[in-house]
């Protein structure tokens, strides 16, 4: 069995949907842990009337709560990726051997709602990403880069998704190049870009990275957040924060109807929360080469989404399934196969969506049904419009 | 002879080193013209200490002289089009049906002095681009978007450099792709992001737009410049702005060694200011249909440096060719092969290099001399690390 080598792992946008409970896992493992977050996505709560359908605690309350039930500490530092100050600082004091940057705005439709929302996505996640790059560089460029990326980034070609690269022969000739990259939403497509600067710096500078090209995260807990009420994270449930199949088993679960966007027929990549916090704990404890830029495909399996909405009915009986108008610029089906090998190899044993899960996850629904605003679950933006 | 629909075309960058050509040609070719500008690159050279080795005039002069000359007026706006309220006043007031939009940071190593430098190159570059898209989107998506874009997102394969898609076979299947892109830079990455921006666009709003991704730029009289000295374009000559071709020119007319980077044996991508107007013309007069994103490589040939160094020898009698190291991030020596016959297939007939055009551009200099400082076209900046 492999020795810990303990590491010093800092977790950008720590107080997340996905860097909370990645957090609690990292520390749990026996790592020393620090957590940088600006609060963005409680402001994006204030802003649009959303929220998480299961009560959460400030960051304090959760920092407080995990070291008095383990005593290990996590240390927080409030503030904004964006700005290269406190980059810098953050590296300086804390002085982490791998950072983990979940710090962007994350939602697809948020990055869809106007001009506004567009630049601040692209510009906020491509400028968070490239104040990390700097400041690794320019103070320890040994750190290893963790970054949070999409299968997104992939679109729906009609070839293989593989990951990171393409071998291909064109003309008598033969080369592997960067996959060629297409996306649907501003959101997106920013992951393309964080993708395009942090591989230049990782040649330019000898940095090293892992670009996590994550699938569409469900589940709310974790080993972890699941020891104290007061661990855990959000659930979001309404069209802009909420992730599909969450979605679903709300709907499912208060007794709505699964609302399908589109056709529903093509295949879509999921990851479950557990998975998650196991995958970048895979990757911080197997860093590349000095230099190196490694992709990784974050996903356990792929599912069309009425796929997914019959296998939630099936727990619900009685439940409706309804199709509407697809609100995304996305095909209805297609073919869609995603190569994800590299996780399992360094030990990633994927817990699929099963009724099981489904059925936990339900339970933790209806405890706070009462928290749940309908009119949320249905779109808001139509994409196919420059608002 | 195809019949002229005189088209009302507005030139963003209209102030620029290719933008002030191009609006002159358009305009003498009967189109009805304005050009926006926030006179950034103005900025630029008050910042760096550089300069045009031509004098050059200001924008009111400029246009003064033009329309005294052709009766020709031109319409200027002065402002930024990353400010939102700006793009959606100039579109709502000029009424264009064609957008060419040469409006952003040009230059490769400008983007690689340091952080702040590599962030206003992308979030300038990207959200100009955002914004002119918004603003057609919302106020007539008719409008035909003329991009500039640049060679330098294909990177260096081993593989022919098709015109923006790939045609792949992976594992029995086919698809066509968006080329794969791979940039050397934060100026170049730029490119990749807006071209990413704007075929998303083009597909989820019905808009219509070329991409026109143009290879290294030489030359400084066009017809309509050379009508005027008040009409004369930049001649940038330094490491940061001067393009590589009248770079060499400069050193060998006042005497200098040309200093080649690296190897400079891989090939470049050439235009010369004369078919880059041209260029435009054709993309301007032959828009794509509704919904179109469409991509021309406009290049002419492709050479490496070092042939291009000894042409430019030749020329000057006792001139050395000195190798330095290369500042930039980019291969000495490999394959490359570029195709670009789109916009031959409309009209172009391309101005290759030759000595007669290499002396023309000497004449130029030469009468400018006593304004080369020389220390200005050594690199200021070594991209290997982060500054």
């Amino acid at each position: 069995m492999k020795h810990l080598v303990k590491r010093r792992i800092m977790v950008l946008g720590g107080d997340g949907y996905c860097g909370w409970p990645t957090a609690l896992h990292l520390s749990a493992q026996g790592h020393d842990v620090a957590v940088a977050d600006n609060f963005a996505h409680r402001r994006f709560d204030a802003e649009l009337g959303t929220g998480s359908l299961v009560p959460i605690n400030g960051l304090r309350t959760r920092l407080d709560t995990w070291e008095s039930l383990t005593g290990k500490g996590i240390i927080p530092y409030i503030g904004d990726v964006v700005d290269y100050g406190f980059s810098r600082r953050i590296i300086t004091e804390f002085r982490p051997d791998t950072i983990v940057h979940f710090a962007e705005q994350c939602s697809a439709p948020y990055s869809m709602i106007d001009f506004d929302h567009a630049v601040y996505t692209q510009t906020n996640n491509v400028v968070s990403t490239l104040s990390v790059l700097y400041a690794i560089s320019q103070i320890n460029p040994d750190i290893h880069l963790v970054k949070l990326g999409s299968m997104g980034v992939y679109g729906w070609p009609n070839i293989d998704v593989e990951e990171g690269w393409l071998e291909v022969e064109h003309n008598g000739r033969k080369a592997v190049v960067p996959y060629p990259k297409q996306s649907a939403d501003f959101y997106h497509l920013s992951k393309i870009f964080d993708s395009h600067n942090i591989e230049f710096a990782c040649g330019a500078w000898k940095l090293r990275a892992t670009d996590l090209h994550q699938g569409i995260v469900y589940g709310q807990e974790t080993p972890e957040t699941a020891m104290d009420a007061r661990l855990a994270t959000r659930l979001g449930y309404c069209s802009v924060f909420g992730t599909v199949i969450n979605r679903f088993v709300i709907q499912a679960a208060i007794g709505e109807p699964i609302t399908v966007y589109g056709g529903g027929g093509q295949g879509r990549p999921y990851i479950n929360l557990r998975d998650t916090v196991r995958c970048v704990q895979l990757a911080c404890e197997n860093p590349p080469e000095q230099g190196e830029y490694r992709v990784f495909n974050q996903v356990t399996e792929t599912l069309p989404p009425m796929r997914v909405a019959e296998m939630v009915a099936d727990c619900f009986p009685g439940t409706v399934i309804d199709k509407i108008p697809n609100p995304r610029v996305e095909p209805d089906d297609g073919y869609y196969n995603v190569v994800h090998t590299k996780l399992e190899e360094l030990g990633l044993k994927p817990n699929l969506l099963s009724g099981e899960l489904i059925g936990s996850l339900a339970g933790i629904v209806r405890r706070n049904a009462h928290r749940v605003r309908p009119e949320l679950l249905r779109p808001a933006y139509d994409w196919h419009q420059a608002a």
